[in-house]
């Protein structure tokens, strides 16, 4: 498969990797991609991933990213999604999956960043009011890099992901990617706006996270 | 021990009921002690609530239940918790222990309801701050009622409850309250401002409860 990811920070590096080991072809797009050297906040500098895929990765603009992919990512700050998402021309890719992991955190008072989630302030929303012909399907936006990618580091695995969307077909299709990955427990949570749920646990994250002092951890829903 | 429940619903008088049981003292306070045959949302009548208790729950005004117990309890829904308080002197009972149970939930535009929390927006904080005499400690506000009494009653009980609060002591005796219902997994999260974790964690809850149709839901924090 071809996927298309939109953001290069430490996301959307450990899930293009991924997806390259596992055999995808993978685009990653970013905002200048001739600023392929700038270091990346907890991630390295996109020539170095570059070089760590064995030159497999590809680094494109966002609009490349976004033609590239069979399946896109957005993998930006949920602060700059929307504008991310115009710049990549995704109202002109016709009806794809985009696969959305974005958080809304306000990172200008240092750490932990605030989380900016409400009721009313839901960016998977928010993407696809502006975005009508994308399948918009949240999902991972609960989970650390890390454990994304390798959800058996924690707990063996027996830990919970999240879907929300309004196309099964595309919360399907998801699901697959998702247990290629290693996940076992997914749980689809209903339509775009059950986002509100996973957005707004950010905060708890946040809070667990800082008892924790560790980011390699999720939560099992018991059920 | 004596505990002073503020709040009469299905939470104020579950947990009453456990604590009867397990030989504690327990005045539950409402606010028109006279209304005792009034039906409770999702609960019985306090009439019927003291009989099935064998005549030893007490049930008294806000401010006489503020008055009785050794640890106070909080829970009033959200939106009018303060007021509540207000009513019951809480800001004349001294230094007393409080636990916080509750979560801001707007029920006007029926079910589910709207989760009100926000980072900005935290009844456990507005609560420390308008009584500096309490002793708030947040905890519960992520269970059902029937899970708080009964933990074991969810995959064995391996599932977790937090505890947010400014004070180590009353943490640690909140803790004991837990243990002794059957908690084992009690998770510190912090000071009394790490309670919007939990607090903005109800919306994902309510998410949950949707889409696994159950309420005998919790979720365990796999580290």
């Amino acid at each position: 498969m071809k996927i298309g990811i939109i953001g290069s920070g430490v996301v959307g590096q450990t899930l293009g990797t991924k997806w390259l080991q596992l055999g995808h072809d993978v685009a990653i797009g970013t905002r200048d991609p001739a600023k392929i050297d700038d270091k990346k906040m907890m991630a390295t500098s996109l020539r170095e991933w570059r070089a760590q895929t064995g030159e497999r990765g590809k680094i494109v603009s966002f609009q490349e990213a976004a033609a590239f992919g069979d399946v896109l990512v957005n993998a930006t700050g949920g602060t700059v999604s929307i504008e991310a998402l115009r710049a990549a021309g995704a109202d002109k890719v016709g009806g794809k999956v985009l696969m959305d992991i974005s958080n809304e955190l306000d990172h200008s008072r240092g750490m932990p960043p605030r989380p900016l989630a409400s009721d009313e302030r839901c960016v998977a929303e928010k993407i696809q009011a502006a975005f009508p012909n994308l399948k918009v399907v949240k999902t991972l936006n609960t989970i650390g890099a890390v454990v994304m990618v390798n959800p058996k580091g924690v707990a063996g695995g027996d830990h919970t992901v999240f879907l929300s969307g309004n196309d099964a077909g595309a919360k399907a299709q998801v699901a697959d990617l998702l247990k290629a990955m290693g996940w076992t427990d997914i749980l689809d949570l209903g339509d775009i706006s059950s986002a509100r749920g996973p957005e707004m646990y950010m905060a708890m994250w946040l809070r667990l996270w800082g008892a924790t002092r560790t980011g390699n951890i999720n939560i099992k829903v018991q059920r």
